[in-house]
C-alpha cells in the first residue's frame, strides 16, 4: 500500500474519461454540470492589472513569502473583519495554491496517522481523499434530511482519537446555507472538547442571505477553535491561478508553513496579485455575479415542478449547486454514466461525495449549476424530464 | 504530535528571521547567499508572451488537467528525449507547482507510513521535512570525502520497508555533478532491489558538462525505476510562477494525479505557458545563462586560495553552489548567525542539511553564490578572510 492507493481516483479525472468516445448530436450539445468552475475569464479590468504587473513589477517573478504577499493578508485580513463583524488581522492568515492546500495545510498542522476528523456526508470529496492519503480516519456524520448535520449527533462521534470537525458552509454538494446558530452551536462543541472547527467558506460570495453569515469571528478567542478556509478562484474567477487562504491562530500557520514551504514554497505570485486588485476593486462586479447565481437558483426552483412531476426532488439548493433525489432503481454513479450518453448531460454521481456503500449516494446527483443560464436550465430539465432510465 | 510538529521550521524561514533587527552598514550592504533563486526577472520578450497571454487567452484562467498543459508535456517530453539521446513520452511526463511538489507527489505514489527511503547526506532540507511529515524515514547515507555516494554503502542501507533512493544532481548544497557511471549503478541497484531511484536534477541546466549528464534514459524499460525531477524555475527565472515537472511510468502519474488533485488542483496556468515559452524560445539564452554561471564558478575556484590560506577549505563546486569547511570551533549554525551581524553575510549553515547531531553538519556552509558578479565574490571572500569567530 502507498499513500495514493488508500484513496479513490479524483472524481473530476474519473467523469472527464467518461466522456472519451461519446459524440454528441449538434442539436443536442454536452451539458456540463460536473464542475464548480466559472466558464468565463476575470474582468477586462483585471486582466489589463495582470499584464501590466507581468511587464513592470519584477519581484511578482520571484519567490515570495511561504505564507503569501503581506498585502493580501493584510486586505483580506480587514475584509473578514468587515463581513463578519470581527477581529481578524494580518497574522491570523495565510495564502495558499488554492482552497484545497489550505485544508491540506491545516490538517498537516492538527493530526497525525491514525487521527480522527468528523466530516458530515455528503462530503467534499477532496477533503476524503486527503484524510485518507494522510492517514486519518474521516468519521462520517450524515445529514438530516434538510441536509443539515446535527451538532449532538457529532459529540456522540467524538473520542480521544478525534482533532477537528470539518464543515463546509453554503455547503458542496448540496448547496445548505448553514444557519449562525448552527455554526455556533458546533463552534461550542469544538471548543468545549478542546477540537478546531474549520468551515470551508468556499462559496460564501454566494450566500443568498445578507449580511455576516456566522458570527464566530466576533468571538474575541475565535482562534482557539476555528479555521477558516477561503477561495477566490470563484469570486474573480481565478481558478486558473491557484489562489485560497487559510485563517487562524498564528500558532496554527506557523506550522502550516512547513508544510506548505515543502509542497509549494509559496503562492504563484500572479495569481496573488490577481485576488489582491479583486479585493480592492472588484467588490461592486461580484456583487453582480452573486445576483447572477442567486437568478439562476432561482431558475431552479421555479422550474424544478416539471421535475418533481416525474419523481425527482429537489433536497438542497444554494450557491453553485443543486443537490437531487433521482426516481430510478440504479445507483447514481450508474445513473450519471448514462446520462453522456443517452442525455448529453455531465453531472457528478452522490456517490463521489458518500462513504462506500452508503445508500444516500446512490439516490442523488450533484448539479453545478452556476454556469448555465435561464435557457440553459429549461434545457437541462426538458433532458432530465426525458430520461426513463 | 501532528505532521508538522515531527519536522523542523523550514531553514530559509529560520534565516530570514535571523536578518530582523540587523542593520548593515551603507559601506558593507548584505551579501545575500543563502538561496538559490534568481533575483533578476525572466528576459523581456518571455514577460510580454505573457501580458499577451494573459489579455487575449482566456483559458489561461480557467483550471486546466491536473497532470498539466498537454503542450507543455510534450514539449519537455521531447527535450528530455533529445537531452538525455532516450526516448520519452508525454504520457510519463507530468507538471507540478514546483519541484518540490514533484517529490512530495512521488514520494506519496511511492511510500505509506513507516517506509523508509535513502537519502545521501548532506540532503536537500526539503525532501528531509517533507519524508517527516509523511511518517517516512530518511535513512542517512554519508557522502565520501569527493561529496559523492557509494552504491555499496547505500545497498547495505537497503531493509524490506526501502522503497526509494534519492540523489540530487548536480547536489543541493555539494554541487557536486555526479558521474554518469555512478547515476547507472545506482540505477542498477535500485532495480535489482526493486525500488524506484528518484533524482532531482533541479539544477541540470547549469551542469558544466556538455552533453547528456547520464545514459538512464537510453534504456528502454527506463520507467520501471527511474523518476526524474526537474524545475523550471532557475532555467527561465520562474520562482515566483511554481513550475516543476515530474517523469516517470504513466502508472505512478495516475498514482501521483489523486495527490496532485487533493493538493492543489492544477498547477498554476501562467507559469505552464511561461515554461512553455521558455522551452520554446529561450534555448540560446539559457545557453549564456550557463556560460555566466559556470564563469562565476570559476571565480570561485580562482579566488579560494585566499581563503584556504586562513583554513578554509572548498569541498564541492557546481551548478549554484559552492560547499566550504570553516576553521572555526564553533558549529556551523552558530558561525552563520554571527556572519550576518559581523559580516554582512547570510549563508545557510550545513546542519540544516544534516541528521541531528551530524558532525560534518558542524564544520560547513553552503554558500548559494548564483546571484554574485565576479567583484561580488572578491568582496565575499575579502570578508570571509576577515573573520576570526
Amino acid at each position: 500500500m502507498t499513500r495514493t492507493r488508500s484513496t479513490f481516483q479524483s472524481p473530476i479525472t474519473e467523469t472527464f474519461g467518461w466522456l472519451e468516445g461519446v459524440t454528441h448530436p449538434a442539436n443536442r450539445p454536452l451539458i456540463l454540470v460536473s464542475q464548480a468552475a466559472p466558464v468565463a475569464p476575470p474582468p477586462p479590468a483585471l486582466r489589463e492589472a495582470l499584464a501590466d504587473l507581468i511587464l513592470t513589477n519584477d519581484s511578482a517573478h520571484f519567490y515570495g513569502p511561504v505564507l503569501g504577499l503581506p498585502a493580501l493578508r493584510e486586505e483580506l485580513a480587514a475584509g473578514c473583519s468587515r463581513r463578519y463583524g470581527g477581529s481578524v488581522s494580518r497574522t491570523q492568515v495565510c495564502i495558499t495554491s488554492g482552497c484545497n492546500q489550505a485544508f491540506a495545510a491545516a490538517l498537516a498542522s492538527l493530526t497525525d496517522q491514525g487521527d480522527e476528523v468528523i466530516l458530515p456526508t455528503p462530503w467534499y470529496f477532496n477533503h476524503k481523499m486527503w484524510l485518507d492519503m494522510t492517514g486519518v480516519r474521516a468519521v462520517p456524520l450524515p445529514v438530516q434530511t434538510d441536509m443539515l448535520p446535527d451538532p449532538d449527533q457529532a459529540a456522540a462521534l467524538i473520542t480521544d482519537r478525534t482533532r477537528a470537525i470539518v464543515l463546509v458552509s453554503p455547503n458542496n454538494p448540496t448547496g445548505a446555507e448553514y444557519p449562525a446558530g448552527l455554526l455556533r452551536a458546533f463552534f461550542d462543541l469544538a471548543r468545549s472538547r478542546g477540537l478546531k472547527l474549520l468551515v470551508d467558506e468556499t462559496y460564501r460570495d454566494f450566500d443568498s442571505r445578507d449580511g455576516a453569515p456566522h458570527d464566530l469571528f466576533t468571538d474575541p478567542d475565535w482562534d482557539d477553535t476555528l479555521v477558516h478556509l477561503y477561495s477566490f478562484s470563484k469570486a474573480y474567477r481565478l481558478t486558473g491561478h491557484r489562489v485560497g487562504a487559510l485563517v487562524a491562530a498564528p500558532d496554527l500557520l506557523e506550522e502550516a508553513e512547513k508544510f506548505l514551504d515543502t509542497v509549494t514554497i509559496c503562492p504563484a505570485q500572479i495569481g496573488q496579485h490577481a485576488a489582491l486588485w479583486g479585493l480592492r476593486n472588484l467588490g461592486d462586479w461580484l456583487a453582480g455575479e452573486r445576483d447572477e447565481i442567486l437568478a439562476r437558483r432561482g431558475a431552479i426552483r421555479d422550474g424544478f415542478p416539471a421535475l418533481a412531476a416525474r419523481g425527482w426532488s429537489l433536497k438542497g439548493l444554494g450557491a453553485y449547486f443543486a443537490y437531487v433525489q433521482h426516481p430510478f432503481d440504479i445507483p447514481s454513479d450508474q445513473l450519471a454514466k448514462s446520462l453522456v450518453r443517452n442525455a448529453g448531460i455531465l453531472a457528478l454521481p452522490a456517490t463521489m461525495f458518500a462513504p462506500a456503500g452508503d445508500a444516500a449516494g446512490q439516490r442523488h446527483l450533484r448539479i453545478a449549476f452556476a454556469n448555465l443560464d435561464r435557457p440553459g436550465i429549461g434545457t437541462l430539465f426538458d433532458r432530465l424530464a426525458d430520461v426513463t432510465a
